[in-house]
């Protein structure tokens, strides 16, 4: 038997698996392929606007908003003017996060990064999108560094999510001594002291376990 | 290193991949359930009715019609009588096949059995649904056996399902003594012959090569 190891695996194993990985991925993603829908262009029965843009409509269609968001299925079957109108006004949000999130409704894919991430996640978690919120905590998790680190725990403390903080509180405590020096941890100092009082707490609550 | 086979892999490398491929079917799995949409029930725009069921109207919309068939496309696009009315009649199907399709459309789900599966296999071959197509193809040519392999292989030639003309003159040709003594064979002597004879001429070019 050929012992060479191929990602963790002998490689004689990891030919067969790949082999199944393959054929099963291809049934699910012939599957997603079949259900998924191109950014709407026809028989749209509402549009929606960012607060500032009201000159670029985002067409959509009503059952599809309505399958996917909770909120936006209340806002809709409940003949509020949202419904009567075919007009939905989404504050706080800028019209290329608007265009990703509507698209993201129809495709569940999106090219992020952390900007539009952070966006998407306020925006997914006032809709009550949760896969949009799954998938864009995974990305902000996977995107910390030392010097994003302290912005992304003040973003995910003012929001509170949930493995951010706890992601971010991890790569803070870890780096402490860092930290303290760069500019970021002066102006959060002078912005809000009781968050970074709250990372000392963490910091030294973890050394004590 | 345990060298037990599981699976046809050892199980050092059995354990490792199925982490991997269930973490995969997992993310995949997620994004199905997030893009399906339940059988419609509201804002629907367009109603279908199986020919000789004008009482029992199947609620869709036109926007998820039009994405995954084509021909519906084509008839909703160009404002044909079915766009203008929001009602589109389909001839020569049953109710539950008619609910069954318009259900796959919105899941790429349905539970078959033969009749349904041949049903809908010539529904997605008119309206150009080539996803269940392939589906039904495959459920088919799985549940072909001998009592049912003439019969399937002369619905099969008439509609010119290849997959499962090809599956079912395998079974048959393969079985040729038994078939002859039974009713189905005289009963497709009788109706037609000349089907017969290209069963006969497949078993003959199969055993010259």
């Amino acid at each position: 038997m050929n012992s060479t190891y191929h990602q963790g695996t002998c490689s004689r194993c990891y030919e067969l698996f790949k082999a199944k990985v393959e054929q099963c991925n291809e049934d699910l993603n012939a599957k997603l392929a079949f259900l998924t829908m191109p950014q709407p262009t026809s028989f749209s029965d509402v549009v929606l606007f960012a607060d500032d843009h009201d000159e670029y409509p985002v067409p959509a269609h009503k059952a599809i908003l309505a399958n996917r968001s909770p909120v936006l299925r209340a806002m809709l079957d409940n003949e509020m003017k949202e419904s009567l109108s075919g007009t939905i006004k989404i504050g706080d949000v800028s019209y290329d996060a608007l265009r990703a999130f509507v698209n993201y409704l129809y495709t569940a894919e999106v090219c992020l990064d952390q900007k539009l991430a952070c966006e998407l996640l306020v925006m997914s978690e006032k809709y009550q999108v949760q896969h949009l919120k799954d998938f864009c905590q995974k990305f902000v998790v996977s995107n910390l560094n030392l010097d994003n680190s302290l912005s992304t725990y003040t973003f995910a403390h003012q929001h509170n999510f949930k493995p951010i903080i706890d992601a971010a509180l991890t790569l803070i405590t870890a780096s402490m001594d860092k930290l303290a020096s760069r500019d970021v941890y002066t102006e959060l100092k002078e912005r809000d002291p009781g968050l970074l009082l709250e990372i000392y707490e963490a910091y030294f609550s973890k050394r004590a376990n």
